[in-house]
């Protein structure tokens, strides 16, 4: 891991703009305030969206990098979030690898499923990126309207895609990719490793196009129990991250629902830590602070349908309990489509409010 | 708390039966092997039960004690398993505080949806445990024939119940039970206070018909942040435990997602915690063990559709992880249709294969 708590401030903290406030959060070096975005705030919850969305399928926004453009942007008109996330979707990949993904009514549909030796091996090996330049291409154009903000990638993580294929949906049960793993093993890893491969050449390639850092959305990893995480998971991770470090990135690791995986995802040399509300976020950036990575979250998103007083309360709540540590201000899950945007006003409100008047100093870090 | 660790064995644990053979479980007593049972095991997985489920709806089943009997007995029949659970749903009480409860494709549907103060006021208040009487008519014929097996009622928790009857159905957000807590918590609390009373009365009336002890599912608290689960939850959950031990019976909490709820529960007062696949079995049997509880689980239920080796090393790790601690064999949730009858043959198998041969001795306990 890169010994980022080391490096100097890049900007007097007093004079930081949203790309420079960002980097510092993410490093743990001193800001003027927390950096903050919210996971999903290009969406449906904001009108100008819906706009956009009503004359075009969501999977026309995602393929046309100049509509992928427009709402990554609108966040950060409305309400000047420090960073822009590509808007796009996690299972781009999959569609890459030759497979059909809808996304009717009741969520993404993917077929024909992945199963057997056989399926894997008929999967292209490693690298689809030529069939995702149009994430390139959004990022260079995102990149080149934003100098001065953050601007992240992403990927959903090898397990959250596995399950996707294996499942051909979503599912509450995970029936068939845990009975893969369980059963066939070497089927389970050899698309893992396929997977790990794609991600990789995916992200290199989403840096290359000017991403700032990517963040790596392992949805679906909180259904394992720390041990089988440990053993069929982490490593993949830790290849992705070691990778995106040698092509001089950095890398955000999410998941929901992973309070168990906690200590386990210290060990994964990510630069910052995505955490769900529930995961007590002193405790957690404590240990964080201690290997080197910063915390980012972890506001239920359902607090957003709080009065503004709960809103404000709760992001002092989360400031002081990051303390000295590094910190991204962000939710601990996606925003909801109701979500009410006078919420998400008190919480932009609130977080800058963390600012100090003072010169240089910073009440945060 | 009763201090059940201090009571002496109720039998030799060479001649125990399964009656026994639980509340030896759930006092932390010595035990020839550990009790058995699996959260759903009267459903849709066993083809005996859908023979009868063919003959009659879902609703037709939960309200007619003869045909709940018969879909309880039916695992007892196939696998031996030490405690019956009577057949039921969590949605009885809602519907006996006069909501309609429908069971479509999907999931339940529950209305008018309560929103407001007026709602609240509207439900019967307390007691509406004369509307519930086939439950207790079920559960005398359980008793009847089931003198040496334990028998489990149970209710959902009065939080799990309000986001039933705020939401109108499932939800993966608790958008409306949420903001209903942030916004209106006076509203939330007389919902809350009128649920309590309801669970109170309903247990103690499956007590009197004959159940050994009660399980509270609280299906969603582990939705809930900790602060939240302990501010607006855990003293609901005391008082009916207070009840249940003053009414002379015996409670097993259980909730999914709770890792983050461990230390709250502890404080709950209940007899045993049902633990969820995720959280892990040495460390809570351990801190469970110091406050005088059992723990309750906690196999993954899509490990069942794994080799029988994995399933019998998993039981051995299990029992190792709970060695000295009250340990009930179950799953983490509960069992799903698709499961394969060979994998809980498997469990059963590995399972009884933790007796020891010894006279009176244990490897357990």
């Amino acid at each position: 891991m890169p010994d980022l708590f080391a490096v100097p401030p890049i900007a007097p903290v007093s004079a930081l703009n949203s790309r420079q406030r960002f980097a510092a959060c993410l490093a743990g070096q001193p800001v003027d305030r927390p950096a903050l975005w919210m996971m999903r705030q290009a969406g449906r919850f904001l009108p100008e969206y819906r706009a956009v969305r009503q004359q075009h399928t969501f999977l026309e926004m995602v393929h046309t990098p100049e509509l992928a453009l427009e709402v990554t942007l609108q966040p950060l008109r409305r309400f000047g979030m420090d960073a822009a996330i590509l808007f796009s979707d996690i299972l781009t990949i999959p569609e890459a690898l030759g497979m059909n993904v809808d996304f009717p009514e009741g969520g993404p549909q993917l077929s024909p499923v992945i199963r057997t030796a056989a399926d894997v091996a008929r999967l292209p090996s490693g690298d689809c990126v030529e069939k995702l330049d149009y994430v390139g291409q959004a990022l260079k154009l995102i990149r080149a309207e934003l100098p001065h903000n953050y601007v992240l990638g992403f990927s959903g993580a090898p397990f959250t895609l596995a399950s996707y294929m294996v499942e051909g949906k979503g599912t509450r049960t995970f029936e068939g990719i845990k009975t893969l793993m369980y059963q066939h093993p070497q089927v389970f890893h050899a698309l893992m490793d396929k997977l790990t491969d794609s991600v990789i050449a995916y992200l290199k390639m989403q840096l290359d196009a000017g991403a700032d850092a990517v963040q790596l959305f392992d949805s679906w990893a909180g259904e394992l129990r720390a041990e089988e995480y440990v053993e069929h998971v982490l490593p993949s991770t830790q290849r992705i991250i070691q990778a995106v470090h040698a092509h001089g990135g950095k890398l955000l690791l999410f998941a929901r629902h992973t309070g168990h995986l906690l200590d386990a995802s210290l060990r994964s040399g990510a630069n910052g830590l995505g955490l769900d509300s529930r995961i007590d976020l002193a405790s957690a950036a404590a240990k964080a602070k201690a290997v080197g990575m910063a915390v980012q979250g972890n506001l239920d998103p359902i607090e957003l349908f709080a009065p503004p007083a709960h809103i404000h309360a709760r992001v002092r709540e989360m400031a002081a309990a990051t303390k000295g540590c590094g910190w991204i201000a962000n939710l601990g899950h996606g925003v909801i489509p109701s979500t009410p945007i006078a919420g998400v006003e008190a919480l932009v409100s609130a977080v800058h409010g963390l600012a100090t008047n003072s010169q240089g100093g910073s009440l945060h870090s």
